[in-house]
């Protein structure tokens, strides 16, 4: 067995007094090790301080007496990871006196940024291609107040002129470039310290654009710099086959794969997170849409939690390569978005077990249960 | 101002040190206070210890001083309050061996048990009418591994059946009406007190089923008993025009709402919930579906808060009743579920920004932004 207590695991707080947390948000927990001062005005949803869970049947999957726990990051405020970065990049915007932020996404970065951005008294611009995405992908960011312009263009434009109009515009940009996103993501290497009372030996992290395991290896770095924890873990990066750069050295033009969340062919961190890799000794594996889906669909109906599919590539990526787990050893999957984000693929690939028409009887029921 | 320090506004932690938690789900923090021993195996997805965000801009409207926070429990595990009473129900349910959970229900209910029962090893069932709901709104729990049956009959056919297959086969129900629920849900207001120091002068909340406000009523009244609170809140109850037997003293036999969480015209707890509001000095008062949808958009607008609909009603409850708060009251709204589960309201009720067209360069994208 791993060394560290198991922080998240409830048989180690059994007959322990309740303990209760006052959680202010990513930017008061960690206040010193983050680039804000006194003066910065503080956009926060209480974001962070996600649940790490344990998902014993992953674990007896792999056998050894290894212990897997889950970071649960769709719990943040607007679904994902995203809100971690984007507390302290809107926080920062505001205290540069911006009056608006832009962004070229489609996904959790458009929602996450428009909540925070409403929230400081922002306007948050999206600006997508025409034609690019359905509403319905768009509808979280337009509730939260998001003004959306398409551009008769594609997305390589769409992301030239959120630069520029940074650059000339009063307006910030909060895409992955803005440095203080990977700030705040790094937090969650922070918690899951401050959860186990160590690093993991392993943190396994689904790898699109690059920059959350960018953030994490930033944070665990810095904490174990300050003497929090004594060791640093492997960083075992997954992407999904078919939008696997990293793990084929190779660009993808046209990348394609159900984990959405994931599907980039040029990642903005691939520089920083092949050093992650490299100097933590871990490594960049590639998991099949088909892996995905089947640890998506474990996770849901074995352990309770219902994740987006490009999440349970860490799982899928784990499962892929088990045989190279240490015994004993302490692993943390990231899960980086809520399965409500995208309930078609919960529609679409869930071992439906529905059985209509049934006589309303109790006898017909119990007989339909089987019992 | 209210006299209790305002535990969840981040202005007041500025220079504190970080504090961080070790959340072992509800029913390791709350043992002495829920009706389990040392026996009881604890089935949890780390639910619980939900955001009590600050809502500046609600205050606002209202003025006077007052505070108000929202108790947002759609960042529970599977996304709304049902985890709390459900991990309590299935850990009840696994001590006294049973294999199987059944319940009767469509939404946030199904979705919880499957989640809970699944990772307590258990199977679970959900019983509908033929025809009653399109599959996209159970995809969650199919995904979770639920095994639903639709029989050829109504909803209250479906009720009685679940219930006789309670008494006559080893299945646990964990419909409403299992005791257990209400106990698990009252740490809501546990919460709530241990967040702000003290309980608030108001506590709104929606009213569907009326398992909620009883809930929240016996978990502060407990935690008054315990010295835990000074005094008591006045239960401030909203239901959906279209749905509020509690306002008008009639069942609905046709509840019509916008809110579906909240579409019930003979609430399973309506005596408790009529005395909660009379021991507590509260109201129950109705809501349109325009005021609750104004709610809903001014939350996520304004606020950066993506709720259910329902979840708004307490909010446009609290806003249509405002000149009857007191000069600097403190009050939480209770936000039962995320606004991730209902998509097709969002897309239906934003105030849609979207422009499509503009040409592919930064001087148009400026104009079109008004810049």
């Amino acid at each position: 067995m791993a060394s560290t207590l198991s922080a998240a695991d409830s048989s180690a707080f059994e007959g322990t007094a309740p303990r209760r947390l006052n959680w202010s948000g990513l930017i008061e927990a960690y206040r010193p090790y983050l680039p804000v001062t006194d003066s910065t005005p503080v956009v926060t949803l209480l974001e962070g301080n996600t649940p790490l869970i344990p998902v014993p049947m992953i674990a007896k999957i792999i056998g050894k007496g290894v212990r897997v726990l889950v970071k649960f990051d769709g719990l943040n405020p607007t679904g994902s990871f995203k809100d971690r970065g984007m507390t302290l990049a809107i926080s920062k915007a505001k205290e540069a006196g911006a009056k608006a932020v832009i962004c070229a996404s489609t996904g959790n970065t458009s929602a996450s940024a428009a909540a925070y951005a409403r929230r400081g008294g922002m306007r948050a611009f999206v600006l997508i291609p025409d034609g690019y995405v359905a509403l319905g992908k768009l509808a979280q960011a337009l509730l939260y107040g998001a003004e959306v312009l398409a551009i008769k263009g594609n997305f390589d434009q769409a992301l030239n002129i959120v630069r520029e109009m940074a650059e000339s515009y009063p307006v910030t940009l909060v895409n992955s470039v803005n440095p203080y996103r990977l700030e705040g993501q790094k937090t969650g290497a922070f918690e899951v310290v401050d959860n186990l009372g160590d690093a993991p030996d392993w943190l396994c992290i689904p790898v699109g654009n690059a920059g959350n395991i960018t953030a994490y290896w930033m944070g665990f770095c810095q904490y174990h710099q300050q003497g929090k924890c004594n060791r640093l873990p492997r960083m075992m990066g997954f992407q999904a086959s078919g939008a696997s750069p990293l793990v084929t050295g190779q660009v993808f033009t046209h990348p394609e794969t159900v984990a959405t969340a994931i599907r980039i062919g040029n990642p903005a961190s691939w520089e920083k997170a092949l050093a992650a890799q490299q100097a933590s000794q871990g490594q960049f594996n590639s998991v099949t849409d088909a892996e995905i889906l089947e640890a998506y669909r474990l996770l849901a109906s074995q352990e309770g939690i219902f994740c987006e599919p490009a999440s349970a590539a860490s799982v899928a990526g784990l499962l892929k390569v088990k045989d190279q787990v240490p015994a004993g050893a302490t692993i943390v999957c990231v899960l980086t978005g809520n399965g409500l984000k995208d309930p078609d693929t919960a529609i679409n690939h869930s071992n439906n077990q529905f059985k209509p028409g049934i006589e309303p009887t109790t006898a017909a029921v119990a007989q339909a249960m089987g019992l």
